[in-house]
Order: C-alpha cells, then sequence, then structure tokens
C-alpha cells in the first residue's frame, strides 16, 4: 500500500492509444493528450479571468490532469458503444467509478484518501472549471481530427469526430468559446492541407447547427 | 451497401493492440492473435478427430476466424472490466452484438445475410468446435504471456493471465487439452528464461487447482 | 521434438512484414495478411457454394491458414527474384519445401507426421479449394496496394502490385470472382482518395487485358 | 498571428523522446513526462499543503505544465553538454529564452502576452512552487531510469541519472521530500527485478552522500 | 580503455533521428544518413576525379564517415540555436571538440590517438573533399525534405530546409554540385507528387539566388 | 535514367530488417548496419596500415560503403537458405547480380557505367581489401547478437550467429584480426549481462576450434 503504486501507474496511460483500430499518420497516448489538455485549460481560464470569472485553480488543475486517470482501469471503450444505451454509459461510468475508488480503497494512506477521492472524481460538472475541462478535452479532438485531415486521412472517422468535438464546444456558454471560435478556429481552418475534404464547409455546417 | 465494407473493415483489427496499457516487449494485434488461434484450433482438431470425434471443419472454420471480430465495434475492453459484474457483462455482450447485427444490416447484401448471422455469432457453445475455440483462444493467452515472463517481463498481469488461461484450459474435457497439458506445456516451461519469477512452480499449482 | 516448437513457431510471422524495402504508410505482417487470406477465402467459398460448388471446408481451412507458413524458414524474398528465371523459382520453391519437410521431421511427433505433410504442402493448386486461395491471397495485395494508392503513396509499386494481382484475379475460372469483380471492386474503386493516379483507368484497363 | 499557434505547436512536445540515443526498453516523449510532473507535482503540493505550507496552485499549475515548453526550440541537448561549461549553460538558456520570447512576440495577441511571458519563464526558483517542480522533474527521472534497470537495461546512463535524480531531491528542503523518501522510494526499490545491479545498494549510498 | 569503446557507441546513432519534434511520415536516424553521405559522397568524387580533380580517397572516406560523430555527446541541437548566435556557435562547437578529444583520451589507446584525432576533427574545409562532404550532407536534407513535401507533408520546416539546402549546394564551386544541379535535380523534381507545394517555384527560385 | 534513380533507391535499405522474423530487442535496418561496417572497416585498415599492408582506400571505400546494395534487389534471403545448397547460392548471386547490372544498363548515365559496374562488384575477394570488408561485415553481427544475448534474448539463432561470426573472422590472416580477437573482443565480453547464456565459455570455444 502506498502512494508508489499510484506514481507508477501513471506509466500506463503512456501505453493507451487514441482512437483504437483507425488508421491514423500520427498516434496520441493518453497521457499526451492529458497534458494538451492541461495546456489548452490554463489559456481558457486565462481568457475567462480576464472577462471577469472566478477561476479555482486547484480545482482546475485537479480535475484536468486526472481527468482521463480511469481509463487505466477501463481500457479504450470506443465512444459509439459508450453512446449505444443510457443504461450501458451508466454501468460502465459506475464500473470505473467503482475502480477507481477500489484503487484509492487498496493503495492510497489513510491521511490522503480523501483528497484522491476528490481529485479523481467526475471533474465535468456545471462549474466554470467543469466547463472548462470539457471544452479542453474536446479542443483536443479538434486538433487532432483536424490534423489527420489535414494531411490526407480519408477514414470517416475523423470527419465525424472532428464536427462533434466542434458542436459540443459551441454549445457551452462560456467567453474562451467565443474567443476559440472567432479567434482561433479561423486560423486552423485556414492551413495548407492536402485533404479533398472541404474542411471549411464542414466548420461552418457545425457551427451553424 | 456490400462486402466491400465487411472485407476492408478487417484491416482494423491489424491496429487493435492487445493487452493495452501494460508495459510488453512485443504488441499482438488482434488480427495476428486471430490467426495464431486459428492455426492452434486446426491442430487440436485434427488431435480430437484421431481420438475419434467428429468435428464440422466449416463451423470450426467460421467461429475461430471470426471469433473477435466484434471488437472492431467495441475496442479493447479489460478484462477485469467485463468481469466487474454479470449485468455489465450482459449489456456489453448486448451492445457488441447488436452493433456487429446492424453492420450486417446495412452493409451485407440480402443473399448473404443470413451466412453471415451465422458465422458472426458468439462461437464459444458447447459443441465440440466452441471447446476448442475456447482452448485456442486461451492458448494464445498462455503463449503470449510465458513469452513475456521469459524475457524479463515484471508486470503481475502476465502471470495472472498466464495462470488464469491455464486453469480454463484444464477445465474443459477433451482429449486435446490432456493431449496439450502432457505433451505441449512442458516444452514450453522448460524452455529457458532469464525470468527471476518461478513459472513451473506457477504452472504446477494452476494445475493442481 | 514436439508440436510446442510448431505453435511457437507461428509468432515469427508477427515479425516479417511483407513488401519490405518500400515505403508504405502501413505495414502489414505475415501472420496478419494470413488471417485477412482466410477471412477472405470464407466469403468467396460461400460464393461458390451457393452457386453449386462443393467445398471441402477442411481442406480450405488448412491451405488458407497456412498458405505462407514456409517464409518462417525463407524469409522476405521479392517477387522479382522469385520469377526472375524459372530455374530459381522452382529450386526456391525446393528449398522450402525441404525445410518445411526438415522442419516436420524434427520437431512433429511420428503420429502426426502425415498431417501436417498434408498441411504444409503448397495449396495453390487446381482445385476449387486452391483457386480460392490464389485468388483470396491476390485479393489482400489488391487490398494493401489499393490503401497504400488511396492514402497518396507514390511508389511505382504499388501500381504494379495491384494491376498484376486484378489480372492474375480476373483469369481464374470461378463464380466468385465474377462476384468479386462485379460488385465488391467497384466500391473500392469509388472510395474517396487523395491520390493524383487514376485508379479507375488503371482498373479498367487491368480488366480488359 | 495568434493562439492557434501555441496551441499547434504543443503537438511538437509528443515528438521528442528523452533521453536520445540511449538503448530504452520504453521511449518517454516530452509531453507525456510533462503530464507526470504535473501529477506528481500535485500530490507534492497536496503534502506540503498538509504540512502547513500555502500554495500558489495557479503558479504551480503554469510552471509545472510549461516546464519544458521551450525544447521547442531546442531541441534535445544533453545534460552533459549544459552542463560542460557554465558559459555555455548560461548561454543556451538566454537562447532558449530569447526563442521563447520571439515566439510571444510574433505569435501571441498583445493581450495576452504579459501572460505567457509569465506562464513560458524559467519556473525553478526558490519558491516552494518552483521546489515542488523540481523535484517532480527529478522524481521522473527517478522512475524512468528505475524501469529500464527494473527490465535488465546495462546502459550505465540510467544508473548515473537515477543517482543524480535522488541525490538533487535529497537535498531539497520540503516535507513532501522526506514522504517521498520514507514512504514512497522504499515501495519501488523492493518492487521485483531482473537487474543484476544492485539497486538497493545505489540508493543507500545516494542517500547517505 | 580500448577500441571496444568506440566501436560499441557507433550504435548510439541508429538510436538519434534527425529532425526531431517535426511531423514526418518516414524517420531517418543519423547513422542511415551518414551512410548515404558516404554514398553521395563516393559519386560527387567520382564525378570530380573525371574532372580532372585529384581526390585523396582516405581523407574523404574519414570524414564523411564520421562527420556526425560528435552527435553522440551533443544530441540533437536544433539548426536554429546552432545559428542564432556566432558566439552560442562556436561555443557548441568547442564543446563538442572537447567531448570528442575528452573520448580519444580516455578510450582510445595511446598509438592510435593520433589516427582518430585526425579522422574525427571537422571535416567541412576548403579542401575538395571537404566540399564535397558539404554538398553529400546537404544533398541528403534535399532528399529528406524532398520525399516529405511530395507525401504531402504541410510542415513549413521542410520547405525551409529543402531550399536552405540548395541555396548552400549551389554556391560551392565543382564540378559534381553542375551535374547535380543539371543532371540529378530535375529528374527529382519531375518525380509524381500530391503535395499541394509548388516545388518546381521553389526549386527554380532558390536556385536563382 | 540518371544517377538520381541510384541515389533515391538508397532509401530503401533503411527499410530493409536484418535478421526478420526473430525477437529482438533493437531491430537494425541495412543501411545503419552499412555505415557500421564502413566504420569498422577504417579502424581495421589502419590497424593494417601500421603493420605495413598497402591499403587501397578507393577500392575499400567503394566496397564496404555498397557491400548490401543488391539487398535492395533480392530482399532478405536468410542465411539458412542461402548456404542450403551450393547450386542455390550461385543462383542468388547469380540473379543478384543480374539485377545489379540491368539496374546500372537502365538508369546509369554511359558515361558512369564502367564505374559503377566496378564499384557494385561482390568486394569480398582476395585482397587485403576484401578481407578487411568480410571481417568488418561480421565483426557487426558479433556486436548486434552480442548485444541482443546481453539484455537477455533468449533465441537460439542468435548465439549461433554470434558463434559462427567469431569463427569465421578467427580464420582470416590479418593483423587487424589478431587485434580484435586480443584486443577488442575481451572489453565486450567482459561487460556487464543479465543474460544467463555463458557468453564466455561460447567465445572461448569458438575461438579454439
Amino acid at each position: 500500500m502506498g502512494i508508489h503504486k499510484y506514481f507508477r501507474s501513471l506509466n500506463e496511460l503512456e501505453r493507451i492509444i487514441r482512437c483504437p483500430g483507425k488508421f491514423k499518420f500520427e498516434e496520441h497516448s493518453v497521457a499526451a493528450h492529458s497534458w494538451k489538455v492541461v495546456q489548452y485549460a490554463k489559456t481558457l481560464a486565462d481568457i475567462e479571468e480576464k472577462n471577469g470569472a472566478i477561476i479555482d485553480w486547484k480545482k482546475l488543475y485537479e480535475i484536468t490532469s486526472s481527468h482521463d486517470y480511469g481509463e487505466i482501469f477501463i481500457g479504450d471503450i470506443k465512444t459509439p458503444v459508450k453512446h449505444s444505451s443510457m443504461q450501458l454509459r451508466l454501468l460502465i461510468q459506475q464500473v470505473e467509478e467503482g475502480m477507481v475508488n477500489h484503487f484509492i480503497e487498496e493503495h492510497i494512506p489513510e491521511e490522503f484518501k480523501s483528497i484522491f477521492y476528490n481529485q479523481l472524481r467526475e471533474g465535468k460538472d456545471d462549474s466554470v472549471e467543469g466547463l472548462i475541462l470539457e471544452v479542453a478535452d474536446k479542443m483536443d479532438q479538434v486538433y487532432e481530427a483536424f490534423a489527420e485531415l489535414q494531411r490526407g486521412n480519408t477514414e470517416k472517422e475523423f470527419v465525424v469526430m472532428y464536427r462533434n468535438a466542434l458542436i459540443k464546444i459551441k454549445n457551452i456558454d462560456l467567453k474562451c468559446v467565443e474567443y476559440f471560435l472567432e479567434q482561433v478556429l479561423p486560423d486552423m481552418v485556414n492551413e495548407e492541407t492536402i485533404s479533398s475534404i472541404d474542411i471549411k464547409r464542414i466548420t461552418e455546417e457545425a457551427l451553424a447547427l
């Protein structure tokens, strides 16, 4: 028993590859994804703060850095599976929480248990920090999918991922979302690409929904 | 709509890696695993046939080659997750079957639908072919885990995988299981190894259960 | 001596990569290729059976799953080398058979020797099963080459491979070949591609030969 | 000009591999390393906070997540090079800062410039947050080097890395260092290993210095 | 102490990847690059010899095969860093030389020291061999960058690398440069490509400078 | 037609992996191997020269750098295949030479043809340069096999490769062979290893033959 088990376990997320099965020009580990989400969230929170929001930086730190920790126990369950029925989604979520809790019970010393229960909980709530995490998480899907399409990947899954992530983002009511859609996304969409897919049109359609 | 979609989809199992997250000296795709299961099953069925069993080779062909096809839709759900509750296990199985059926409905031409429903069904039933598939599938876990331990992998997961697969195999009542345990396994266990783990003892304990 | 040596050797085909030396966006092992051939052959045989042919499923199982087993001993000899002279081709085939036979002599127990001699023989004879194997083997070249061209690979070798495999297939007199050319190939050729190569024209020219 | 350039650039740290040139059983990207440092630092700060320290979580967030961002511009300069002369070390640091500043000038909009200058500065100062970052960064070297030694890597560089990182850590006066040395490190050192290197002795010697 | 240390160290250049951080369809090790430079230089020297130059083949052999040996000690310092200030460039060069010399002092037996000092010196001097090395080294950048652009890589770095290498080459006054620009480069530029970048125009502009 | 085809083709040897099929902790391309052979040969020739031999450095340069060029056309034919019959070996050699010659005919301009015929010929003749090439080529097998065994690889093939290469080397009558066996090999054999294989004994036995 001890925190060593927790520190050691982080290494596993370096070996879980996102979007398994689909052809991709570049693979991304869950660990690298988690770091990019931490980085995006920092700037998104800066923007929100500039616009008057009060950010709980400790909370933001905790929920962004740990948001995919549960994948160590669950593995890569494909998005369509999770969404195939509300009942299954809840069950998987319960199992994941159960496993995380079991890990805490077994390996985390008594004095740190409450801290870990708090940190490893589902972070995507309705607080400003929870919403920023949701935006940052989806932004990484936008960046990953865009890079594949840009290099000529013809797998439809990346069009779907790009589009769904954009729709999710635009429906979140934050100043940083406005900033992303108006100041960041256009720079991405205007990058050179060899794709035969009309990314601009897909972007406009997603934002018009 | 068309069988092209099915043929093309096979490629995805070349990109799904078994036992995600754990450190391993050698990775195995689900496609390569499937081929080894086809090969083991052939020899297991030969042994069974020599001992008087009647093998339905068409059925054996169909169920061994397709036994992990559903992973295209489901992805890598870790064994502990599947086994965490009977309810979840059933639900995941239902979702997998639902997705396979949906694929057949959408992509397989009318005239072949019944053939595909038959081939892509769960093959591990109580027939001799279903039991041989179960043995062959577990045998590949034994081979994969042994090779990791032999090269000095210290991840406990491979000890657990090796042991559980052996226990599963030895409880199946087939002549080819006897042959495997008496004629094949000892050759494996006697191979040179740099592991500090006592594979012989683990093997004996598992077989004594 | 023992079947363990045979089971263990299968692992080697996971590490032999097809089409060595050429740039490719995606690598394929001989093991994964073998599995896809098993799968294609199953459906091709289903089509043939629907059209009245009688399939020896045991034979088809044996020859498709083992058709590249000899590469364990021979390695990747490039196609142009094999075809550079009839004399060399025969000699290489003799050496391969000699090595497979030597392996059987040395490692396979007496009681299974005849089974293994039968299974590991060259399967591409003029029987319906041998012809189906030939079609399935070439179909995988068509799929591999098409996927590279589709993603923008400019290596001429993949055009040659695609074309030669198509020509080989169309000259085999089976109902499943008709089905492949009329019902499957058009779906492939109509997929989205970023290639500057005119795959449709190449396909038409190959089929017109 | 725009923050898109910054977000896009993060991807580069997924492709820079730590400890280039040395043989290793497992590679680590700078992005994955950065995420693990973020995670370690969180728990180290929790420990420090429990012991009465006041943590500026926003600062800790900023400096841990960005602490290797400069490697995008500089690349992998080996530690011995950096340490070969004080003059060179200062010059490299100046060039790195110059390049980061140039990036901010060129790509970050006016209104965010001061935020980015603050975030992308060298974070390892004498504040509690700066010290925690130093401990967390060295802890990842301990974990990386230990895992290589444990699997039987005989490269001396990993012994040196393990030892130097431990020495660096133990000389930092924080409660979390005490905790790491007394509660975490022993669990690591007691893990199973196939190494012929006496990790316990190396650990004891490093801590006794 | 002994030459074994030198022979063993060569292996490290197989693990140092050129152009770290940038997305590329194909990675190149410093060892493979070194071999291609050896090969290009041989033909360039043949051309020069045909045109009346006298080549010191021993010197050419020594400087081409060892020209990047120092990277073992220095690692991948990005070109922009090296060129950011004349002072830094000189310092890095001094450190590299110091480390190579230190290696020779420590590991090379007395009787071979002068040979190794001579071989591992900076080879790009104004002799015909030094100039041929410079051309061959830049030619490999041209080939590497061209292949990435040809396959649709949109990273600007490869356009810059291609262009700068061409400019460097064309300013070297050798007959083999004329041959390369007039007889080799046009064949490269006329190869099929899926790039949206106008490589011909970039080539013409670089050569017109 | 043109030398561009030759320069471009070198890239293929970066993608042909030595010793295909066998499990290895580290892969080596034929290009990287070729570079190491160039390097070993240089020092071997230095030793020979110190002992009074006269080295034709141009010839040595040409034959070492090009000694595996033919593998571009032939691919990875396993050593046991080549050696299975003298007749096959000669045939394969003829085919390889035929293909190299055909390449020269088709792609190398008239004025360079004789140079290329000379350079791409089989270099392992009885001249001092040819013998040095043979030693250097086998030395790389010794280094490759030793490194695998040292890290705990249990594949018998590497013991065989190590032993056969040593035997080949020791039977060549050169001063540099003496130096290698007396001054270099002992340093290698005394390196730390986790292997359960007794490398010292194998070495002594091979040298005693």
